[in-house]
């Protein structure tokens, strides 16, 4: 955040505070409560995943938002546990959702969206065009500070992992709902994480777009 | 496999046939069909997941060794889609499962486990003891050179996430069908790829333990 090519210099308190221009000058959203039962069988899930290419744009409510990031790293059980697993223990992937009108930080403990950024920087979070008009697209940065004992190397292995263990949960969740998704590795993860204006212990790992798929009317 | 302190030197036609001593000594294993749908649901199975330390040595049925192959990154669709994604659609990991009577490849085209290594390995899968007595160790080994136009590090990147997708199915299943399973990240990967023989091209990213959770019987 110290180069002046990165866009505003921003202090610790605007970073961590309220009133910083664009971020997090929104309230908190507090989420409603996931199922967590019912629904299609994992085996069906497994059976239906697949990645698409081509989305709507008709956003997501609010339950369906609930119930996909539950079911990508949500708290499973009283110890705080969550639905995939971490490394040695330490969680290191936050899960931000990045949808029209900004970046919100997943917060499984608290069950809510918190404002991270009020711009839709969609269009930063993927090659193709569909990123920038798909109603959601999940941002996975990894904190590298929390595994500073390992090599940069090793961290982003671990990170990378984790990120396959969340990732492959909403995979699943969506092919269970009848969304669509695609995950995403050729990303530009220095100008995202600069648009996210992400500290620079935080890496991004991967993006992951989601949506409800495009339906094609043949014959008119 | 030139290295003289690496074990015996094995020539090409003694890796790839079928009568290299401990390689690839045993019969083509074909696995039972897996079930495609019924059992628990998703969300439940999300609400279950956990990972386990406490093994029984209980072995799978080959039924269950199917199911859950299968989950892993089985073939879902007719274009030879898979349960899990893979990056650019090049599928560049491999599940071998180590079991007590040796090291076998999965097939997931022809649903069947092909025999790699006649040898019990499975204390080399991880560095906790109970890797030696669960009933399976699930090693993931990636293809280096069918990425090789990436950097050896972008490499490992993309087979760790890989991996992990992989990985969550596994765990997903486990959920659903009692069993136990730990992924392991800490393993001694040279020695191991070592102990499989793998071709110089292929590595191994990451080891999963399977079985049944040890039961504890209090008050005798």
């Amino acid at each position: 955040m110290t180069d002046p090519d990165a866009g505003p210099t921003l202090t610790d308190e605007q970073i961590n505070g309220s009133t910083a221009g664009a971020l997090r000058s929104q309230a908190v959203c507090n989420l409603p409560r996931p199922h967590r039962d019912g629904g299609l069988s994992l085996n069906a899930a497994l059976n239906l995943r697949h990645s698409t290419w081509e989305y709507s744009d008709s956003p997501l409510d609010r339950q369906i938002l609930s119930e996909l990031l539950w079911a990508a790293c949500g708290v499973n059980r009283p110890n705080g546990g969550r639905t995939a697993p971490y490394w040695r223990r330490v969680m290191i992937i936050d899960v931000y959702a990045s949808m029209t009108d900004g970046v919100w930080l997943y917060d499984p403990n608290r069950n809510a969206l918190l404002p991270h950024l009020h711009l839709d920087i969609r269009d930063q979070t993927g090659q193709q065009a569909f990123v920038s008009t798909a109603p959601l697209n999940l941002i996975y940065a990894a904190h590298g500070e929390r595994i500073a004992d390992t090599s940069t190397e090793e961290r982003r292995l671990y990170a990378s992992v984790d990120t396959g263990f969340i990732a492959q949960n909403v995979y699943l969740f969506c092919a269970a709902h009848g969304l669509a998704t695609v995950f995403h590795g050729s990303i530009d993860r220095a100008k995202l994480a600069q648009a996210m204006h992400l500290p620079t212990e935080q890496f991004v790992t991967f993006t992951q777009t989601v949506g409800y798929p495009r339906i094609h009317l043949d014959g008119h």
